[in-house]
């Protein structure tokens, strides 16, 4: 058995998440049946971690076992000529038979677009989240740094979050504002249940001077989602690396 | 009676185009019936000109004459609480009841977005033409400045156009290049039908060296559709401005 890694790219606007619901297909399932068609095998593809409906994603990693000879570069090509057009891999290569993508990961980078503007915007409306409030960019900024580092995260998981050591380090994050759009890029060294857009939301809450920069700490040290802000939507939610 | 402009940005992914056609539903179709709900009048939308299937817009220009006692500001947010999510109005405003959208229109700026990736892009498939060959860049940058100033574009006009006169200004094109994206912005007084997306296939030809940058001017001589490079995709160009 061989151990196939890939590189994926995809638009979330039309699946349930990156795993299957009872509700619905996820882009797991069609790279699945993708890899049916080249390699007559059912696998069970491994991903870095789930993303939500409407959730994109630009460098999700997933890995396959298999006894195919198809060469481990040669899969992207073959995969993209079986996937929808909302889906695609941009890289493969065969890796050592004990690389798993979700346990193998050190870290992950995400970003965040908001569309800042009182009017909603039809071309970005999948692709981000539109926020009609005046918002405050420095304030903002200000806010984000306090996230840096390691701390317990608890105040910032969804209610779905099943992980019990909530703590975790953020090595970067930053805002960046151009025209009507306002940026986030976010890595650390993993992730609660909706923990970026909930950060994200209180972010937004700080703009709209809801919230204070300087009392991100005390809102941290509560362990309590009831104190963060909104969880912001997910369609300006983007994954965009993965690293190991 | 009184007259009002509205500027619209839409998603022409999936619309047959700005006008109604037999086989599907127009953008116009759209923001007719969204009056018709504020009104109760069943007007005729005047747009500056059409966009073709696929085409999107951050700036068509529209105008209709009405009897209704709605201020012209108000009907922007009016409108777009009718109006699906794919189409916005970004302004409205009354205007003098002898102000046409087409028959005065004094220029028009227009966008066109290629993605320049060996691996097409699931995210950008229906807002970018995907060109997965090396491109030259700076040889089409130098192709590019050929088309500035008043020519006949008779060479650059697709099988449907209907104007008897061909010749137009470009007072601006400009090319820029970021990652793999390779956006055309372009400014003239008017433009044949498919004029941009031939423009910008001539461009692509350029740069994968099958037409020389010094060849624009006697392509533009030739005043023949077959000397020029292909059509671009539809979903690459953008309708941003629209000069009164």
């Amino acid at each position: 058995m061989r151990n196939i890694k890939i590189i994926i790219e995809y638009d979330g606007t039309n699946y349930v998440g990156w795993q299957k619901q009872i509700n619905g297909i996820g882009i797991q399932d069609k790279i699945e049946e993708a890899i049916f068609k080249i390699t007559g095998e059912k696998v069970n593809l491994i991903g870095s971690g789930r993303t939500d409906s409407g959730v994109h994603a630009k460098g999700q990693v997933a890995n396959f076992h298999t006894k195919s000879s198809v060469p481990g570069e040669k899969f992207k090509d073959a995969l993209n000529t079986k996937l929808p057009w909302d889906i695609a891999i941009i890289e493969s290569e065969e890796v050592d038979y004990d690389f798993h993508s979700r346990y193998d990961a050190v870290a992950k980078k995400y970003s965040y677009l908001i569309y800042n503007n009182a009017t909603r915007s039809p071309l970005y409306r999948n692709y981000s989240y539109h926020v009609p409030y005046v918002l405050d960019f420095e304030k903002m900024k200000r806010g984000a740094k306090y996230f840096l580092g390691t701390h317990d995260f608890a105040s910032f998981a969804g209610s779905k979050n099943v992980l019990e050591d909530t703590c975790r380090t953020i090595y970067n994050i930053n805002l960046s504002h151009k025209n009507d759009f306002i940026k986030l890029n976010i890595e650390g060294n993993g992730f609660l249940y909706n923990m970026v857009r909930i950060i994200v939301g209180t972010l937004i809450d700080i703009g709209r001077n809801k919230i204070q920069p300087k009392e991100i700490p005390n809102i941290i040290i509560k362990k309590n989602r009831k104190f963060a802000g909104h969880t912001a939507a997910a369609e300006g939610l983007y994954l965009e690396k993965v690293y190991y």
